[in-house]
């Protein structure tokens, strides 16, 4: 990876650490499994991700500073707890920043290992939200990627927009800064403003 | 793979499919959220089937083609869910093609890894049942392979037939086509008759 | 893997197949779904390590034999259920014991793939805690790990005495025993004496 996408993914680990390690503390774990739940929530994407391409070993068994990284956003979610008013929102805010980090960097190691651009969507997709899934899944949630505000798609369209941008060989940080302010932005404003798709009617003869 | 087993790869995923959108229907989703669980049902046994054997890439990561085939059985769901009565019935109907489908798929990928034949049964049951698995888990009802119904036992008689008619090297359509009508028929009669096996009796003696 | 890990192996998956099978009965499945959640908890954690890394096959893919050991403890379990009163104790010592063994395998199989100390330590930590989470995940119950006897810790503590006594290369026997005693007795005890770390004191503003 070239060093800008090396602190993109730097930062999306920590912010996604800082949403697992507030969700362990509301669910009331251990600081033990509150690192644990951070360390699930920070490299469950990039580890589904690893895991679908059979030449990739786990990222972060290769490179340890991942442990550390966590490590820090579980101190930091600790220490500044106090000031994190609005839980729901803050969990929120940190989930959105890892989600707009993250699917970047998935969808670059999807083209690093040639993948046609379908694969890399859904590669960059599963390394965004795969993690905060996982958060939820192990504390008895709905998956975010399930809850109304057009989760998926905004990722998607994020990945559609880093793909075209790299096609026409743009500045490289421009390349990624406009995708990831994009993914973030819309994210925030769609459950500020409770952006949805409606649902399908949909009558269960069974049931009436 | 041969062209046969290509149709029954593709049946298998369209039905799947169908199961996944309207299950995911019934839950309220999205649109989006309901091609997701589509789409999580359809390949969900198949990739894990491509993450034990380590050769393996998962299979949609290479041939976008599964996408669509997804995208076709979600929106034909979502088109014809008002004809589709009874609902369990129907979701079921199409979980059991699923599973005979894929359940023949996964044994011939395990064949053709070279892998003996517990591990060639083992793959093919993950490959048929995994899917329906994870979409359960996702929407929080109790995984289908673990309800009263003899549905794994099925499966794993279904791959036996399987290996031993392709041993014993008959026309390949027939060693294909009797372990599928073996599996759907045995599921839709376990369902409808209620065919279970005996639980094991069990006195708790903490809670006696 | 030499001799002796091998049969550190096989006993703790029986233990693991043992504590999968018993709770499957106290949850009500059927004997196929006994042998199938004791199968996944033998299993499970030694599947996901050998996912992570890129260069291995599922274990049990490769050697049938694994099956026949999960057979043995469900068969086990089921006749010789009456004798285990407590259950939820005898379930908790299966446990233990195959969590002892496990993270030691599991450390060595980090070992032999060279893999550095941060990621033998979570390799090892995984290989034995992760059967026990799928296990309690399939049934609907909070997973072990986050569970109040700070099981994880106990479990890296354990491999990192391993890592150690393996490091200055005294007896393996020795090396090998330690550790595996230090995480079966060290977890007895703390679910004997509720031994726990305190909770991070947190107020939820959005909820007071």
């Amino acid at each position: 990876m070239d060093q800008l996408l090396i602190y993109i993914d730097i930062t999306g680990t920590f912010a996604f650490a800082i949403s697992g390690a507030l969700t362990g503390m509301n669910k009331k774990l251990d600081p033990f499994g509150v690192f644990i739940l951070a360390f699930i929530t920070a490299v469950g994407g990039g580890t589904l991700r690893d895991a679908l391409i059979s030449s990739r070993t786990a990222f972060w068994l290769i490179d340890p500073e991942y442990a550390y990284i966590v490590l820090g956003g579980t101190v930091f979610a600790i220490l500044f707890r106090e000031r994190m008013n609005y839980l729901k929102k803050t969990i929120m805010l940190f989930d959105s920043a890892g989600l707009g980090l993250f699917t970047i960097v998935g969808v670059e190691v999807g083209i690093q290992n040639d993948l046609n651009a379908f694969a890399c969507l859904a590669i960059g997709t599963i390394t965004g939200t795969f993690g905060g899934v996982l958060r939820d899944i192990f504390v008895n949630e709905v998956p975010v990627i399930f809850r109304k505000e057009i989760y998926a798609t905004i990722t998607i369209l994020g990945g559609a927009i880093y793909l075209i941008l790299r096609q026409i060989q743009i500045n490289p940080i421009i390349t990624q800064i406009i995708p990831i302010i994009t993914i973030i932005t819309l994210r925030i404003f769609a459950v500020y403003y409770h952006w949805s798709f409606p649902v399908i009617k949909f009558i269960d003869k069974e049931n009436s």
